[in-house]
């Protein structure tokens, strides 16, 4: 059997310290169940990177990446050296166009022996997942700046949507819906004051509903869809959003599961044309970076799903199921990190999650 | 004294319950402080309206409404008869514009008596306001749609904002903080992902910020913000966001105080040069409407907003403190509506609250 090689990138900030954890869990179920797995360890795509050479990916970074099969990515982005927009558009949002990555897949599940900050709420209540739209829409590089300097000073920027674009995520998830025992699904809008792109989303979302009369669907405006996250998670199954409601769904939806710091996302390219990327949804978190504390189960979750892309679904599932279990101990008996309410840190936390493996 | 003038619109669905409630407890506050307030009814900007003329607003709109010192508003919407995008761009999008009405101010409190989704939190520990920005960025009706029909197809919108507008939202956000015990402000951006306008709002909060030195700033990302919201909203006090980011933050902001049902909203032209509209953040709930249960709260406090913005600070200050009793009392001693967990009717609250003033 020949290895699958994947191309690890941990970035900046906490992402340096949540990686090491990640490929550890990872090794544990690899040996585990057999699988050949080779990691090769990148610089570029950080601060560090840039101060040395003043950019953020080296010129063959494309060619480089396209020979794995997948990317785990730990968190890019530190702002006291570069810019975000600049770290940002030269890296990460880099990737995801250019690899066409145009699905962002970002469960939300409140998990045993977390507690979320809604009242209440057990596991079971919250388990959700986000589709999000990742390479076009409100994240667009076009426009920019007249008049500058005067009190005439306008700045533009367009929102980009296409019907590929918009079509080819949306049928992703009407399917995934299918796949899941609710067959539900909801797409965010906001049609009443984004008034072009916004009834463009709705109407494709309509008329791809057509093909999918099994599933059962809603809409909700973005504002009264993340009152409703926090006043009635259970009701969702399967949420479908643009670029940039997504992001603020996949950051809040993990938020009302406990913390950011368990929530992990798959960039997928469904295809399988181009390589895949894993990152956690937290950033790089300079508040805490360089502590040894911050939570590496985002990441080490993000190994489950590239586990599972990677044509290993059991390996996949055991890993989950050994995250489960140590969270389940809660605080008092696993060393979970202070954003679970323990004490533990992110080595200790990773070592417990690969024994259980 | 010659009587203050009040154009009131109720609009659609539970906007023509909840304002005649406001008004009740409106007329009761003015004969209380011996104000003279004169309310005038119209029916425009509402379905059935639209049904009748085939247009939201006369054409004189402008000109009629023009002649008042403020507008008390219900709701607007009703998508089975209207779609969103033309009822709300033809009716309440237009006032905020054509009477410049560039600050939409949200307060966000827990209140005694009102239980929170978040686990543990007391009222005192959510109190902050959303200052919005209410007449520009990507609230635009810049854009269109090309290769219509074909697999080309593409949308596109714009985003605008300019220093004019930028700026003087931020001074007054500024203000409102200075004028508050913590003197803290958060500004909204999301500057790694929407590459050309945010960076530019980012850079005037700073500039702005050069003359409020005594003000605590600092700046989340959306995403990250809304989850904050969740996990620690003790962290707030005023938070400043571009028109979508502020809608969003205003309802989210709200639920995490209990109930959308409560939450009033001021959309205001500081200079006076136009009159003022006061809304809650609700809509028209179509899901509810017609069954006398839609809590009045959210337009009744819309009322002391009023009041205030037209001279009567302790008419105002009477009737926010008539809302406080009534709801402290709870849902087993006070008619408080189902979404307060009481059994209450939307004229049995308004009635309490009436007779608490
Ligand atoms: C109805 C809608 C256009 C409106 C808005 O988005 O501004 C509403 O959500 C609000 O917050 O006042
Ligand atoms: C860092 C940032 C550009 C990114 C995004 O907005 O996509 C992040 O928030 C995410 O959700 O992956």
């Amino acid at each position: 059997m020949t290895a699958q090689r994947i191309a690890v990138i941990p970035g900046d900030g906490i992402g340096k310290e949540v990686v090491p954890a990640g490929l550890e869990a990872l090794r544990a179920t690899a040996d585990r169940f057999g699988l050949s797995l080779d990691f090769d360890t990148f610089d570029f795509a950080s601060a560090d990177y840039w101060q040395k050479h003043g950019t953020m990916l080296p010129p063959d970074w494309e060619q480089t990446l396209r020979a794995y099969d997948s990317i785990y990515f730990g968190a890019v982005g530190w702002p006291s050296v570069v810019p975000d927009h600049v770290s940002l558009w030269g890296s990460l949002l880099q990737f995801r166009r250019v690899f066409d990555q145009y699905v962002n897949l970002r469960p939300c599940r409140l998990m045993p022996g977390v507690r979320s900050p809604l009242a209440g709420r057990e596991p079971g209540d919250i388990d959700f997942v986000v589709v999000r739209e990742n390479t076009e829409g409100e994240y667009s590089s076009v426009g920019g700046r007249v008049f500058e300097g005067t009190d005439r000073e306008t700045v533009l920027q367009e929102t980009v949507m296409t019907r590929i674009g918009v079509d080819r995520v949306l049928r992703f998830a009407f399917e995934q819906a299918r796949r899941r025992p609710k067959r539900h699904l909801t797409s965010a809008t906001k049609s009443n004051g984004i008034s072009i792109t916004m009834p463009y989303w709705d109407e494709r979302v309509a008329a791809m509903g057509e093909q999918f009369r099994d599933v059962r669907l809603d809409r909700f405006h973005i504002d009264a869809l993340t009152a409703q996250f926090v006043l009635h998670p259970e009701w969702f199954d399967v949420v479908v959003a643009s670029n940039l409601f997504g992001d603020i769904l996949s950051d809040l939806g993990p938020a009302c599961t406990g913390t950011l710091g368990i929530a992990p996302s798959a960039n997928i390219n469904p295809e399988r044309d181009h390589p895949s990327l894993f990152e956690p949804v937290h950033g790089s978190a300079p508040d805490i970076a360089g502590k040894g504390i911050a939570n590496p189960v985002g990441q080490i979750w993000c190994g489950s799903m590239m586990l599972e892309h990677l044509g290993h679904p059991e390996a996949a599932a055991h890993l989950l199921g050994a995250i489960e279990d140590v969270l389940a101990y809660g605080p008092d008996h696993a060393p979970l990190t202070p954003d679970l309410h323990g004490t533990g840190t992110t080595a200790e936390l990773a070592d417990a999650i690969a024994q259980r493996v």
